[in-house]
């Protein structure tokens, strides 16, 4: 059975069973028959309480073996305790799902995580997914199917899905949607994700097609193939999926483990793989919901115009231009033709420009600002328009089914950022269920700026990602460190460059190398770790004298560092041409596995901190992705030296790297090539230096 | 007569005359008189208008030769044209200060910009100042002298003046401000400033002893001295001045110019003189009002420790969490002592570590939560508490009382977000006005942030900032483009190191230069800007031969190159010692004058533009600030070598630097030492190339 088919009775139930039924108004497990009451939800209720004939009309039944079976949804409230021998009676009664708001599992400590194994294990076995438990529950509006404890005022949705590993953000999230003129459709409150998981949900909702859109507070996942899986799902069916995902400090980690008991993972290799897989990523609950809204309430511009700013306020334009600049929105240049038409409507002393500053005399004749969104939505060289107005809800109130109508109609982007209104200004707006309203300047600029940067991203792969699948590679069991010789020839077997060399074990192999000259020469070792430190290392070696005085000199260093014991051997290497050094590591993360790391080398990485991360293995596209996120980009593509280096080797060289790391994944702990140098382009890469460490 | 006196009669006047005064509801001439009226003004009110004999209760006045003498202000809503006219005949009767909300000036082009001279003109004859024109006017709520338009909400008012140079953004600002609980003492619509500027009202303030905190939103300043010494009283006075800056984007700036007729100024050098002068900058009109408050409603802490987040929602605890560690907020360790307390008091699950995650449980005992915010402020480790609560406004509302008295008492900072709550808990919050209230938790955390960055550097400064002041330097006037020699003969006498040269004219001298090798060789021309591309640079030259040799060689190259012309003579110098690479240039900007910018040379500047700017002249603590506020300022501090490089002596020449373009300011267009070079500790630096070009 597919996830569809098994999350499809939780998500939206035919029928719900309410274990522990409560008739007292008092008591929370009351307030989810009263929620399914208020709201009217059409299908089948079936109540669980030997005390009560019927709560609220609904029927109570005095047992679980006594309900019907094959009920689609069961809601469990009892004692963390109780739960398991209730689940087992539910098995037999064939309930498709369970939802638990029961706390007192994981998030209590070890004696509530054996119970908690407990669910899983019994979820696993039966196959029935499981919501919690300390879940909050979860709706589908359009269902009418409440399930849940929380007094959340209910009303016009809209086709957004909503998932939160915090209960409480959760709620504040949709209270302060709902406040914003944007109701979810679903919601879940994932709880401890005893069987379900967050990205399960994601993956479920990206399969609806109704869904435009999916929102989530998260806090780590579980499992990274099932995530990268659920954010596949969403680029296959253009659903931009938009996150507030926390714990990136790492008081806000050790809080976020302690809080839902999930791994709060490592917050940079988050932070890279979210951006490189056009997932949104948002960075409170108000750009949450903005952002939800304007994907929710314009469509996907069909040409590749600029942003207009229309504002009544000359400084509320200037705010929104300059975070139009910070974010990277280009701001439309007007045509002649359009300057003339909004000449012709706007007030004399109205600036037709962008942004167009419309003055507070349109106050006299609201009109006129129609007519100018109109000519602005119908230039060609527009994708957006963002229109300021602020606290003139006399004069425009009766504007308002126009702008709807506007927001309607447009193939375009179309913001109105109504800022210091009345709440009845304000419920009229959102009444029109058209208008994407936002309330502050900066707030309308940055949801613009998130929802375009997914679209460019969308425009610019022309397939949608796909995974590397890995067929017929060599597998070298790898145990304990390698020496820098070692993890060359692993690496030479991926198809990763290196240097012409030769491993010599005495002087007089040095007469017949191979090699040309200049050679660079070094002390093999797995041990020593900084050799040039030592002496160990000879570089620009231009003839065969020099070649020997290298050699006897290394073994003197050695001896008088006292680590000839140490030394496994001496390599000996034509030296590579010249290029930008940069560093390519790999970890092997909790969460995401191996996981390659890349950045330039010296300050870059050391100072700067300028590196990026992708969980391995990955294709060529998306290694030059990964190439193109670093900020010092630039220098490889030629910013100093005004040439360009071999960024295309570069892609490939990761890609093999992260073929190998991933084939490797059960025997690499760590591995580092530093520095692998990248020459000019046409001339390829060359890994100087490498060290690898297998697992104990 | 000083700022005060002169500003006192229109910020606080005892009478208030209305020229044009209508007696008609419906017109905007009308509105100011029913603001005095409304919110009970109690100075004496003046109207003119010869068709009426009282208005609203007001005496009027046929003209204003009929008014008594010597009235506080007088505000003037006539037509542009008119608006001298009735200033000469206010100059009679003694009228001491002018509002103006007349449009038509600067902001319609040159014929209104003609008429605001005028005006300009007449203030700086007669000593009356104006506000205006192109104003929404000013009020002083303590006096209960509302000199607008405006149909602003009055009520309870916080020590907090307000400066805006838009007037839109300013009514917005006042009403949101309003809404989350702060009431602004002072408002000032500065409009077009034809006489006083926004620097003039913030100086004002920051001079008046009952004003806690000044905020404004500023397109440009008009004078950088004015600005400087504002700037310079709030430090004095120790008034946090909190910036809503904008203009920062290239369309932003051209709007703002648009916008109040004002120079946006350089972006770059705004970000950093404001930030080096700790003003606290905010990103939008939200983090404005928030920064506001927690300033207002909070004391400076007298102890140094961490930041405590007490949370009901373990998920607003890891946002928080995450946001303070962006924002380089600490958080305190709670101590044993402590943490037993609190384990006492908090119910059985609730994690007691920082973020204190109280739970829901606490909705049945609320009295809970009160104990454990009391016990955390009266840790000694802990300077700020921020009390996270959502949506539970039954329990909680009977506790606000309590909250309030502990906001009152504390020493520390106390920050309640609550969030979600009804509009009926709002205001009983808003209603105990020591309550610090912010509804969201990263806004929250970004307000904490920017008050506690700004007594940071209150504290690390023991005295506060002085301009230097410049006496008995010489001064050479300076025209047209110096070549290197000539310039750093002039950085030289001002006491920048550069080596040890000569400059000569044949072959024949190189045989008795007193220098000592390695030397340099360099073609001097004031034309030819990249020297080294020609071969007309030599480095590393270790005798007089080589030297003889790469004398021949810089004239064949520049004949080769049909530069001979441009070749001013030879400089020889000594080779300067290895060190850190940097650049220091001036610009003279419209504003800030002469502005010296500080960064490290190569891709430093060129790829990652890490660069500061600061106007001249500076003090050695400042350029040491300033030194230290790039990104790569760790590279001077050591972090590749391990070993620090001359960071006294840089800042020695960057003052050096500073006085000599500040003396010079009639006659520098333009100044580039690329690179000076930073030796290792002890060993000072060399300007090893210079160029200074000379105003036309």
């Amino acid at each position: 059975m597919n996830q569809q088919q098994l999350l499809s009775p939780m998500l939206s139930p035919q029928s719900i069973a309410i274990i522990g039924a409560s008739g007292d108004v008092g008591k929370i497990s009351y307030k989810p028959i009263a929620n399914l009451k208020d709201v009217g939800y059409k299908g089948e209720v079936y109540l669980v309480n030997p005390k009560y004939e019927e709560i609220a009309g609904y029927r109570c039944y005095k047992d679980i073996e006594s309900l019907p079976q094959s009920i689609d949804l069961a809601l469990i409230s009892v004692r963390a305790s109780k739960v398991k021998n209730i689940l087992d009676q539910l098995f037999k009664q064939k309930v498709k799902s369970v939802v638990t708001f029961s706390s007192g599992f994981t998030e209590i400590g070890e004696e509530g995580a054996i119970l908690e194994r407990e669910l899983t294990k019994f979820s696993e076995q039966t196959g029935i997914p499981i919501c919690g438990p300390n879940s909050l529950g979860l709706f589908n509006f359009k269902e009418r199917a409440i399930v849940s404890f929380s007094s959340l005022k209910y009303g016009q949705y809209d086709p957004v899905a909503f998932i939160t590993q915090s209960g409480a953000l959760g709620t504040l999230t949709y209270t302060m949607a709902k406040e914003n003129g944007l109701g979810f459709q679903y919601f879940v409150s994932s709880g401890n994700e005893a069987s379900v998981d967050f990205f399960d949900y994601v993956q479920y909702f990206a399969e609806q097609e109704e869904i435009k859109v999916i929102g989530g507070y998260l806090e780590g996942a579980r499992d990274f193939d099932k995530m990268d899986a659920a954010i596949e799902a969403c680029h296959q069916s253009e659903t931009p999926l938009v996150l507030l995902k926390v714990g990136n400090s790492k008081i806000g980690a050790e809080a976020a483990s302690s809080h839902t008991a999930s791994m709060a993972g490592n917050a940079n290799i988050y932070h890279s793989y979210l951006k490189q897989s056009n997932v949104v990523r948002v960075g409170d609950e108000e750009e949450l919901i903005d952002t939800l809204s304007v994907f929710n309430k314009t469509k996907k511009p069909k040409n590749n115009g600029g942003t207009v700013i229309v504002t009544q306020s000359g400084g509320a334009g200037i705010v929104i231009a300059d975070q139009c600049e910070v974010r990277g929105i280009s701001l439309a240049e007007l045509s002649a033709h359009t300057k003339g038409k909004l000449k012709q409507t706007l007030p004399p002393f109205a600036s037709i420009k962008n942004p167009v500053d419309i003055t507070a005399q349109v106050n006299q004749n609201p009109n006129q600002v129609i007519h100018a969104v109109e000519i602005l939505l119908n230039d060609n060289l527009v994708q957006s328009v963002i229109l300021y107005l602020q606290m003139t809800d006399g004069p425009f109130l009766p504007m308002i089914p126009k702008l709807a109508q506007i927001a309607m109609e447009t193939e375009k982007i179309f913001i109105l950022c109504w800022a210091g209104i009345e709440q009845t200004t304000r419920d009229k707006i959102i009444d029109e269920s058209s208008i994407c309203w936002i309330p502050t300047p900066t707030r309308a600029a940055d949801a613009l700026a998130n929802v375009l940067e997914y679209y460019r991203a969308i425009n610019d792969s022309q397939t949608v990602k796909k995974r590397l699948t890995l067929n017929g590679h060599q597998l070298s069991p790898i145990s304990g460190k390698k020496n820098e010789w070692e993890s060359k020839q692993l690496l030479k077997k991926y198809g990763v460059d290196v240097p012409k060399a030769l491993k010599i074990n005495n002087l007089e192999e040095l007469a017949s190398i191979p090699l040309k000259f200049p050679l660079v020469m070094k002390a093999l070792s797995s041990e020593i770790a900084h050799k040039s430190d030592y002496g160990l290392v000879k570089l620009k070696i231009k003839s065969l004298e020099e070649a020997e005085q290298a050699y006897r000199e290394i073994f003197k260093n050695a001896e008088k560092s006292n680590l000839l014991h140490d030394i496994e051997g001496i390599i000996i290497e034509e030296m590579a041409p010249e290029g930008i050094e940069v560093i390519i590591g790999a970890v092997q993360d909790e969460l995401f596995g191996p996981t390659i790391m890349f950045g330039l080398g010296g300050i870059f990485i050391e100072v700067l901190k300028d590196v990026t991360f992708l969980p391995a293995p990955f294709t060529e596209r998306e290694a030059l992705k990964m190439i193109q996120s670093i900020k010092s980009f630039s220098i490889l593509d030629g910013a100093r030296t005004k040439e360009k280096y071999d960024i295309k080797e570069l892609a490939n060289a990761l890609v093999n790297i992260s073929i190998f790391c991933n084939v490797h994944k059960d025997y690499i702990e760590e591995l580092d090539i530093n520095p692998l140098i990248v020459h000019k382009e046409g001339f390829g890469v060359t890994a100087v230096d490498a060290f690898i460490v297998g697992k104990k």
